[in-house]
């Protein structure tokens, strides 16, 4: 395989990144990838966000892979700051090549390089694969992610 | 008891907010309360991030709660944006007074104030009252909640 870039998301990704969201049984219910306006008016809001690195992981000129990276200061454990891990993605045609790694371990580098001491996630209960996968990654299911939808 | 008001915290209010992460199980083992100098550096990066609410409840000039809030713009969901609630603590005095229920109905509806479709948080797998307390409120343990210090 030809080598991988990962770099910021640009408004001409919006389609691909949408695309994967939608590719998936929990996105199949919940995204709308024939109305991208939704999409493009959260671009710009993460856009205007210094703490929000949604990036795109690209191979031969194809979006294959995504993620969002927030940073989020913080007083608990001695002031320390975090990131969060949202919306990873990866292209359907890449699972298993090992992007999925690709792509977190560059997020926790990234966490590192941005001065935050810890990196958390959630991961939908039923995705049993994911948890392995994160639990691989040095990651630990300390706790319950519990949402309340508006 | 008297009127309880939530505000937005202070830099005045950072001693008794670290007393009460620091008067618990797992803060104990990892806050500094006799060093305040990282969190008053942490409360600087919080106040320059129109992002992040950091709020303290208040009883007769006391500070008896607190958590911190922060808005995530989002492309997953049609361009969702949600809240994280991270840092409740209710002073030991005032658990079982019905704050803790206060608080997080005031993070729901600011949330929605603030243009929140989704409001979540993580617990630590041991605090079991603290699974209930959320699933009162109507939130869904539908996650595991996974972290990684750097």
């Amino acid at each position: 395989m030809s080598d991988l870039e990962i770099r910021p998301a640009a408004p001409e990704d919006i389609p691909a990144i949408v695309a994967m969201l939608a590719d998936d049984p929990l996105g199949a219910q919940r995204e709308s990838p024939d109305d991208l306006a939704p999409y493009l008016a959260a671009f710009d809001r993460l856009a205007e966000d210094p703490h929000q690195h949604l990036v795109v992981a690209v191979r031969d000129d194809q979006v294959v892979g995504t993620l969002q990276l927030t940073v989020i200061p913080g007083l608990s454990r001695r002031g320390a700051t975090r990131s969060i891990i949202e919306g990873v993605r990866i292209h359907a045609d890449e699972r298993g090549s090992g992007l999925g790694t690709r792509l977190i371990e560059w997020a926790v580098e990234e966490s590192g390089r941005l001065g935050c001491q810890l990196v958390q996630l959630t991961s939908d209960a039923t995705r049993i694969d994911a948890h392995r996968f994160y639990e691989r990654l040095g990651f630990e299911a300390s706790h319950l992610g519990f949402k309340k939808a508006l």
